[in-house]
């Protein structure tokens, strides 16, 4: 790790002169100013991987919502809260080489979110929440007719049928490559420091040993500058 | 501070001999496995409450929600995650002479709350959300028929008619204080490191002048002890 990041820091490394664009963390969907929705998600994998990245010589954009652990160190970082804000912020990001949408991304948003904070209004009815679907990042950018990265890798993040939903997921997104991993609160991963993945390709599902999130990082990066390391 | 500190580890202080429940930070309402509602609560105003009581010599217990910033040292810390579950730890911890309920607790839980993640279904709908109100931690004790606290503290976050809101909650949950704070995105006081509270008691409201949140947790304990601190 010590050579990989003293190459980093030379601009060296397999990934020399590769951009890379790594989402991380929940979005946080307001339901009015105090409240609003979340996901479990550290951010703990997607920092892993931006850093292991960034140690193969990436140019790495990071887009990170609401996350528990702070941004890796040698990235640019882009803050954003909501799901439509992490889509501009990824947008705005393009061109890149790779996209690692590793953020666990509302499905929707309140539609009716308020201005002023909800009261109880003695009926002991909560207010009705309205829901729209939130843009969809992965697809939008597997999808791209033009300017589409050369590798785009979605996650998925399921507590049933884990492989099988996920090839769905990635038939259905147009990504690249699938990250699946099992969510189920038994398994202790979501907000854990290990993580047990299946890499799902073209060529079918690979299960990885459950390792350090670090090193699925590491493996992952690796694996993407064995596909896309070469030399430009 | 350094005086108050050695007074507790002391067991000394105008406070001694008194416990107090303190609740803090926000409560997390799960939707289904991976997603949740939640407040904007960092937990640091309750954390600088409890720290400020221990100081005075209090045998404090700290119920708190998933916080963003560690628990104070030298007090009984009590982790939950619902509505319900910090009302259970509160009814646990009774009896006590105070009871200072700082928590940003949610109004209202998911009643359908599912065991597997939910999914998209095509239909751009998103399954409907059905609310329950939650246990009223405040109002429940503040009316305890035996054994109520003798001091019932709640906090009032508003965005609007601050004052008038306060007071009318302090009517409607049976407290004896409330303190009250204006919680607009625009004051920038949620998650910020100063507050600026309005004490409302049976006298009436009394504005306090922006301070830090330690400020307002060592005059806030102060008061306590000025009427509560008598020897027992």
């Amino acid at each position: 790790e010590i050579v990989a990041s003293v190459q980093a820091a030379l601009g060296e490394g397999p990934l020399k002169g590769r951009h890379v664009i790594v989402t991380s963390g929940p979005t946080h969907e307001p339901i009015d100013p105090v409240r609003y929705i979340a996901n479990r998600s550290s951010g703990t994998q997607g920092t892993a991987i931006a850093g292991a990245l960034r140690d193969l010589g990436a140019k790495v954009t990071f887009v990170t919502g609401p996350a528990s652990v702070p941004p890796p160190t040698g990235v640019e970082v882009v803050r954003v809260e909501t799901a439509r804000q992490m889509l501009s912020a990824v947008e705005a990001a393009l061109p890149a080489d790779i996209a690692v949408f590793a953020a666990a991304v509302a499905d929707w948003r309140v539609d009716n979110a308020a201005g002023s904070k909800m009261k109880k209004d003695g009926t002991g009815r909560a207010p009705a929440l309205e829901f729209a679907e939130n843009p969809d990042i992965l697809a939008t950018v597997s999808k791209m007719a033009t300017g589409r990265p050369a590798l785009v890798i979605g996650f998925a993040a399921e507590t049933d049928d884990v492989i099988a939903n996920a090839t769905a997921k990635r038939d259905r997104k147009g990504c690249d490559w699938i990250v699946a991993n099992d969510v189920s609160p038994a398994t202790g991963i979501m907000g854990g420091e290990e993580n047990a993945v299946t890499l799902i390709t073209a060529a079918g599902g690979e299960e990885w040993p459950r390792l350090p999130k670090d090193e699925v990082a590491r493996r992952l990066a690796a694996r993407i500058a064995s596909v896309l390391g070469a030399d430009v």
